[in-house]
């Protein structure tokens, strides 16, 4: 029988997932002319120093963006690593399969985490330019290999346009894009400003970075100190729903639902699986395949009645404020910096993270870098706040995040500060497996209760070491006015009144030592400490 | 040879599209426990009358939110039609696979396009509650078909977990959705204010709605017309990048490059094809599947020297201005109403689209529906701006929005309007294949300075005709009142006056009428109309 349905439904088909964000490109960050070309570095020197973290090595990255051609709009973007080299099997799937990669089922503290990312730029790239991505890359095993990767939209898939080996002795990846309709300046907004925002967050990575005109600029390293690699945390009792439990269930190797809970979540111990039985009536015993919803729902509203020790928190990874402090230093030659990593938290319950603040007075602090990004207008001078997550630049959306708000939230000339003017860059990160953003863009933090209130004291522990700094300032430079004063005028004093004595012009020197600290106004004043 | 690489590379693992969503149902719309109901809602309605239409039906919806137990954040939704219905062997895919549908490959203006929005609905009921979704559905052969239907999610299909069959005479389809941890409450951002506005746009559909308490309100329709078939558009040349060209081409059923260009894009003749290859020096002869990138910006880039016909308007759907007066002055129930609908305009070139706008003064117009969004706080009182795309209402994000800034940009004084307490409310609906959204949770129509300026115009064409009312109105006023004053007074001045000359009371009936148009202080006044 001929309906409307089987007429309509003559039509249907399924896309793949990359045709999806081609069509959506918007989602991934590539918006705007300026955007996009940031969004393609950052995806780029994400994954590098992830991969070189992972591998124990300090990372060195280099960043080159190139003129393909005598368009002002058609780029070559060049980033490169020493981290792992990536096994010849697998370029194919990682520039070239969206959703897949090495991070995805993993609770850890990273950068990226989607498998999205580079492969987003080989699809930019492609779209643009027309142009396969050219990746070169080696494990270490003596063997380079050189590819030109595509993605096949409709399948999502890479495909191989052509591959080259050689013998070699180096390790690590590089990655060439060819991008079209993208603009560079030295913006707020461009990979310039991204760069050195992302070298203040990791002193422990050397970036070198070619700019079109081939103005070549590195951020040294300021510590040698390899981090520690990020470690997988397992969920906590409290931050868990039903649903959670039961997709971790499906994946589990536990025999039981009792090994299961110990095994994948934190803190939940033999003793407290017998409470949770004793609260849940649920089956320990049975198979974690055969957990059902209801029982699901039963356990996690028992997690709510129970006990449990606080989430754990060594498989954070804090920058670390002795490390912050030499990150801005390096980077902004400041006169005064001060850093501070407040300790874990937790919010929602059960999901962990610590706050780190620092703030860096004079010097190429402030807003220093000009120009406009789409649409956000012209900003210079004064206090400029850089925003990170998880040690990742968030540059974009800063209008809706918790930090920005954290920021206007304080009343900054109690701490000497008038934030239209003064040479102040404040730097805040936020650390944490599960950081809360806004949305998938990942530029923006969300409002959640306890990650605010770290924000703020964080920001206030540092602000307050400033207006001491500020404070001294000021006292030392009205005690040299002041030493001034009586440095050119006691001696034509003494001078002047010996001559009308008929005297010796005395030693004032030991004098105008004397009073230089004692305020000529008259009034009393506070001892200095420096 | 044992490498880190090798260590690393262990972990990769490739995730569904289902799985992505999963973990990011903000992209979708879940976000907040108001605004997460109100998307379910919509993504079903949205469904509903896109069917409907391509049925060619007048839509009868019936949408229903019923507690689900005692909590006070578990219900059921349901949302019924009178379309189509669906095949027995799509219900998995329609319901349970993301990024299938019967609308992805056409360029055609409807409110769903991407395959996503009720499976996401499927999905977030099923994240929070662990219920399938219920579907039953007829496509009018007598056999009525009732399944229960989830998402495998890390294969994204749809699984059918229970199915039967009945006899009935009956087409429609009916989705009962179970979610948690979701708010009812009559807020403009809740779904009754969704609803409400859907039924302004949609003149011709009939809304039931059944809220929590039992409460049933029938928005009726104000039209019988059932709406033309929405038509499927061919991109513009002005309007296509090289990429789109070569996706075209791929999938193209034509065997020459001519025929393709002739049957894939609007306004390409047989003439325009031999002038696009002299210019671009391109084999028109070759086949489609042989176009290389460099073929195609060679074309693209040719299709900006040639003179072609405007886009094609006529796959427009707009609402009409006399279906938007109707539909406003059935659900506002104004004292005054007019609306607009300008001629078609292009944006970006070759990207046709249409703005409609109308105000309602009086009545229920103004904004009437309180009660607070998470974090955008409460509104009440003043001109209340409807925003629409393609007839679907666009109630989140709305600062971002080119009609938001349309609207703050007229001096409304100038209209005799004070927006902070007029009783007016303002409707805009933006008509496109290629509606420009700021973001996939298409909520938001971002800045193109062609769409902002027909919106603005358009304002503008209904907000004079509102000036023309409000000042008949004030005049019709002063009148009443002034001819109040004599007809008060003339009498007993007349009346003392005969006292005091000892004469006879005369009739002033005719004097009143005569004075009641003249001004009580003096002076001259323009005519007056009404």
């Amino acid at each position: 029988m001929k309906t409307i349905a089987s007429e309509l439904f003559k039509e249907f088909r399924e896309h793949s997932v990359s045709e999806f964000f081609r069509r959506n490109a918007a989602m991934l960050g590539y918006t705007g002319k300026i955007r996009s070309l940031t969004t393609v570095i950052h995806e780029g020197v994400t994954n590098s120093i992830d991969a070189a973290e992972e591998s124990g090595v300090l990372p060195n990255i280099f960043v080159a963006i190139k003129r393909a051609n005598d368009s002002p709009e058609h780029f070559k973007a060049v980033i490169e690593d020493n981290a792992s080299g990536i096994p010849e099997e697998y370029i194919p799937d990682v520039f070239g399969k969206m959703l897949a990669g090495t991070k995805l089922h993993r609770h850890m503290q990273q950068r990226g985490q989607q498998g999205i990312g580079i492969s987003g730029g080989v699809m930019f790239a492609q779209m643009t330019s027309g142009k396969p991505a050219r990746v070169t890359t080696s494990v270490g095993n003596g063997e380079i290999v050189q590819a030109e990767v595509m993605i096949d939209v409709d399948k999502n898939e890479g495909k191989i346009l052509d591959k080259e080996k050689s013998n070699g002795d180096w390790r690590g990846t590089r990655v060439e894009l060819e991008v079209k309709d993208v603009t560079y300046i030295r913006s707020r907004y461009g990979p310039f400003n991204y760069l050195r925002m992302t070298a203040i967050a990791n002193p422990h990575a050397q970036i070198g970075f070619v700019e079109p005109d081939g103005t070549l600029t590195v951020f040294e390293r300021a510590t040698d100190k390899v981090p520690e690699r990020p470690k997988s945390m397992p969920i906590h009792p409290w931050g868990i729903m039903s649903d959670d439990l039961l997709v971790l269930a499906k994946h589990t190797k536990s025999r039981t639902i009792a090994g299961f809970l110990v095994a994948e979540l934190s803190r939940v111990t033999k003793g407290k699986v017998e409470e949770i039985r004793k609260l849940s009536g649920v089956d320990m015993n049975k198979r974690p395949s055969g957990l059902t919803w209801e029982d699901a729902e039963k356990i996690v509203s028992t997690f709510k009645q129970i006990k449990f020790m606080a989430p754990p928190t060594e498989g954070l990874r804090q920058i670390g404020a002795a490390d912050i402090e030499s990150g801005m230093r390096q980077i902004l030659k400041p006169e005064f910096v001060c850093a501070s990593t407040r300790p874990p938290k937790v919010y929602r319950g059960g999901l962990p993270f610590i706050v780190e603040a620092g703030v860096a007075f004079g010097g190429s602090a402030g807003k220093s870098v000009e120009g406009e990004a789409e649409g956000e207008g012209a900003e210079t001078g004064g206090l400029d706040l850089i925003r990170f997550a998880n040690r990742a630049p968030l540059i974009f959306d800063q209008g809706g995040c918790a930090i920005t708000a954290a920021v206007r939230s304080i009343d900054w000339r109690r701490y000497g500060v008038d934030i239209a003017t003064a040479p102040v860059t404040l730097f805040v990160n936020v650390v944490s497996a599960y950081v809360p953003y806004t949305s998938a863009g990942k530029q923006s933090i969300a409002d959640e209760p306890e990650v605010f209130a770290e924000i703020r004291s964080a920001i206030m522990d540092v602000a307050r070491e400033l207006r001491h700094y500020l404070y001294r300032k000021i006292r030392t430079k009205e005690k040299q006015q002041r030493a001034g004063i009586f440095e050119q005028y006691l001696p034509v004093i003494a001078r002047k009144a010996a001559h009308l004595a008929g005297t010796e012009v005395p030693d004032v020197g030991k004098l105008i030592e004397k009073v230089a600290g004692v305020k000529v106004g008259g009034g009393k004043e506070t001892p200095e400490e420096g």
